[in-house]
């Protein structure tokens, strides 16, 4: 069976010993945000994964929801779950001190996410959701808006959507065909059809709020025609309580590969009441707000995701006994061996081992930057943690959730037949994760973001910027003989980047095609850079709590993973960088037809 | 939605025009065996699937199977499907002519079974089990055994099954519980349980013949105490005809991640009535030439599924508009171009292609090696077959179903959120691929099999053989102008290969666990370097194709999908040296707690 403890201890050490998590305290606003509170909330969040999320994983995927005449029934347990959660607080952990929030740091907000998702990611995205939706209205929206809604997304009694996608329009939003009408009263008529909208009807909340794309009545056409919406399922009264039922309704259910627990709706809109959240036909830019902290979002459930398929992956290959080792019985009283003896299935332990460790670290560390952006006194300092910030964003939501898949599909290869079977909990594993390289963006999209938005960003600047971190760490640590045996295959690796990225400048501006078949190698290659990166400030890490001689069992296996990655995950960005400069003439040269 | 048309020309290509064909016909008993007989069954074999099997295959994963006291009905059509494929005599064509078969050749055995699982995986399990019982006992069983069940087999009116598990013991048979007793008429009587039986129990045969694993009382503990039994659901009369019910009977159906329309059964045996098949004690052998059959087979289902899930995804990718090209619109009077013209929706399909063509073209070699290990009049001729079946059934079976199951992915990934919907069909290619992975030895087995059997078997004697016929292809082809950009990377390649198996060479001897945890990289290293010598195979072929004349569109296609394959999958071959190299201090130095 599957299994599941909140990493309370890696999360810790990540955020005290690699990272410097006291700092937070230092910003303005985030005064509260000490070390011992930070420690305290990720226990109780714990907890609350483990006894009251955790539980409802299994049964919520087979129960899934059930559409019944515009009404959707979420599985058993849920809505208690939901009332509990809401109720401890965890909708407000992030939210402004304003409107009810605890205002605490992104910081805390990540390593949540990963225990939330982990623990339950399809009860996860219900939360999760109204939190895109409040991000994107404290933003955005107006005063009058924000003091209506906030608090009710606060203290989790409504809910929220992000409706983007119809029928024929997915990534290109441009093509959008939902209209909007402005009435005399100032508000719109919205019209059309909105598929994949997660979320989009339950029975957990009072209200949901969908924040909808829709062209407005003369609007260009394209993306610059398109404005953001909210259009409450009830229309509120001017006391917040519920009133008048919209014209926005779920006409049913996607059946899917998984996240069965949470509602994936067609959101029919008949001239549904709406209020425009920015300004008129700029919808896209506020949308591509929600949508950055929603990618790194979706990252987090990668890494959650690879979480509990690693624990499951190992409580199970220390306990099925089968086969013996081969260099001798080590179980000799027993039938058999566990089959953690195995080199073998010890290289899968590892692969996961070897990314949520570094995964979590560097999720942490874009998490503190995104504090640091937002509160820190310095202009330039903001900027610089901004620049870090999209640069890692494309790469964290791929990587996070290939490797997501790629681990929970580690995770039943390792319980070999019996993980194909359902009630073992692994499969669904596979299933639930399989989503994440596809919504907010495929994963072939973000390769492109990063390639055609991120790289080129001011002229370039800002990947300079990430190099340079990593470059000055090498330049800082080169001549440290116990750190040597990483940050050489660091220095290495982003050679390799810079020798692909030179490339790209040398090939893509006289054919763009030379970026899109860069596009999810340079990423990958990336993305395995930034991991070294973090691996090495890891063994630091790791070398100080050996010196300081408590735990040493802990430091240890920490560096041993650390040499694992280095020689056996990292060697692949050698052939990445082969793949990049095989250049695009190896995809294009194919007609379409001869496919 | 998925869709699926045998890949008749494509196998008609490896076979007459990469492969000879045409010598089948010259070996003892396959003079009938020739291009055009071959052809004519390979396009009725498309159509059946095509117009039978294939649209089944949704609905039948949608249904499920169903188990009610002892009973399993399998879905909707599947029974009608059945009768179809047994009267058109599917169930014989590789069957000896003395029980009523064809006596085809297993080459034609292999094309078949492609294009049966790509088009319903679930459904062709059932024969396919069947086939394997019958090899089983046509090798080992005794004359009486063989004329009372094999016409049954090959006519396909009973079926077969391969009861190995036991809820303790997968991986490891040693330690086999299911007790078998002799009775004074010679039959034995046989109690235990048997877990994770495909087809143990359905509606689609009149009889099912278990073969079972079992202890003979006061046999030897371990694997050589174990002995084969044959096992019928009904006990046959002397004629033949259905008797009694015998004391075989399934206790449940499992509930599983895919091949949902395919039982897999828990099978109580109490007491119930067998027939020794094979020498006592030596059921393992009897076995393990099933299985490797079976190992084969599933392999031959990775491609299967990554044939349908590629034509599905082109499909898709030519018809789906969305976004522009970056080099300018292609499809300029439409509202946005397919998606197919972006370099890294190719990368995808190409990725597929350059799989699909090259391991078919694999496959299917192994086909003829096996006809030629059986029928060549030459023993050392049939010596040579078998050497090189050995050495690439493992690797066929786990490279292949690790590509089935990364090809079905892709196919979802290129679907976008639209994969992730039942109704589109691609996932269930996902959900199905993956019990390859893990069914008949896990893929990490198929490796220890590759470095702990295969390659010290006879002195090492059979892996030079294989070395030795891609090297002399080298040699030979080496000062072909046209053939450098493919011969050349598979020299490279190949040293590689020379170099992992010397470190093996030096290091496992001392220490087995260097084996062990070189073997799923030196497995992959291996696969991708027989890949590449048959895209050099392919190309010779098509460059004869192009000399000719006709069909040119048809031949460059080869040539592109042969360039992509060197030039963005054989590079994975560098990292894979370093990452064997890296030896197994890498994964053995942390303690099994510290996981």
């Amino acid at each position: 069976m599957a299994v599941y403890k909140g990493p309370v201890k890696d999360i810790a050490f990540v955020l005290n010993e690699v990272l410097d998590v006291a700092s937070l305290a230092t910003l303005p606003g985030y005064e509260d945000a000490t070390p011992d509170t930070i420690q305290a909330i990720l226990e109780e969040a714990a907890k609350l994964c483990e006894n009251v999320l955790f539980p409802l994983n299994r049964s919520g995927d087979e129960e899934g929801c059930h559409y019944e005449n515009g009404v959707v029934r979420t599985p058993k347990g849920f809505k208690e779950a939901y009332d509990q959660f809401r109720e401890g607080g965890w909708t407000a952990v992030t939210c402004d001190p304003e409107y009810g929030g605890q205002g605490l740091p992104a910081t805390v907000g990540f390593a949540l996410q990963e225990m939330f998702t982990a623990s339950n990611q399809a009860f996860s995205m219900y939360p999760g959701l109204s939190h895109g939706a409040y991000e994107a209205l404290s933003r955005h929206g107006s005063d009058e808006l924000k003091k209506l809604y906030l608090p009710k997304l606060t203290d989790g009694t409504w809910s929220g959507t992000m409706c983007l996608t119809e029928p024929h329009c997915g990534t290109d939003l441009g093509m959008l065909r939902t209209k909007a009408e402005q009435q005399p009263d100032g508000s719109w008529s919205i019209t059309g059809t909105k598929i994949f909208i997660s979320a989009g009807e339950h029975d957990l909340t009072e209200n949901i709020l969908h924040l909808v794309l829709a062209r407005p009545e003369g609007a260009p056409g394209g993306t610059r025609g398109i404005s953001l919406f909210l259009v409450p399922k009830f229309i509120p009264k001017a006391d917040g309580s519920v009133g008048e039922r919209n014209a926005i309704r779920c006409g049913a259910i996607e059946h899917k590969m998984g996240i069965k627990a949470n509602a994936t709706c067609v959101m029919n809109l008949d001239g549904a009441k709406g209020w425009l959240v920015g300004e008129l036909n700029k919808g896209m830019n506020a949308m591509f707000v929600m949508m950055n902290a929603a990618r790194l979002g979706v990252g987090m459930q990668g890494l959650g995701i690879a979480e509990v398929a690693r624990q499951s992956a190992v409580a199970y290959a220390q306990d099925r006994l089968q086969g013996r080792s081969l260099t001798g019985p080590k179980n000799a009283s027993g039938p058999a061996d566990p089959i953690i003896v195995h080199p073998d299935v010890r290289r899968m332990l590892l692969t996961q081992k070897s990314f949520t460790e570094a995964a979590r670290a560097l999720a942490l560390w874009v998490g503190m930057l995104i504090d640091e952006a937002h509160r820190h006194p310095d202009s330039a300092r903001r900027e610089a943690a901004d620049d870090l910030i999209q640069m890692l964003t494309p790469i964290i939501k791929a990587y996070f959730t290939d490797m997501g898949s790629e681990c929970a599909n580690t995770a039943v290869q390792i319980y070999g037949g019996h993980g194909f079977i359902r009630e073992n909990g692994v499969e669904q594993l596979v299933r639930d994760a399989r989503i994440t390289q596809l919504y907010e963006g495929t994963n072939g999209i973000q390769a492109l973001d990063l390639v055609g938005r991120k790289l080129p960003m001011k002229g370039g600047a800002a990947a300079q910027r990430l190099l340079g971190v990593m470059s000055g760490f090498v330049a800082e640590h080169k001549n440290d003989d116990k750190l040597k045996e990483f940050v050489e295959p660091l220095e290495k690796a982003l050679g390799r980047v810079q020798d692909a990225a030179f490339f790209l400048l040398q090939n893509a501006m006289k054919n763009p095609d030379e970026a899109g078949a860069a596009a999810t190698d340079l990423l990958r290659l990336m993305a395995l850079t930034a991991m070294s990166y973090m691996w090495a400030r890891i063994a630091i890490a790791a070398h100080k709590g050996l010196a300081a001689g408590n735990d040493n069992a802990f430091y240890e296996a920490k560096l041993a993973t650390a040499r694992f990655f280095t020689a056996r995950v990292l060697p692949q960005t050698t052939s990445l960088n082969h793949q990049i400069k095989a250049g695009a003439a190896t995809l294009m040269a194919m007609p379409a037809e001869a496919f």
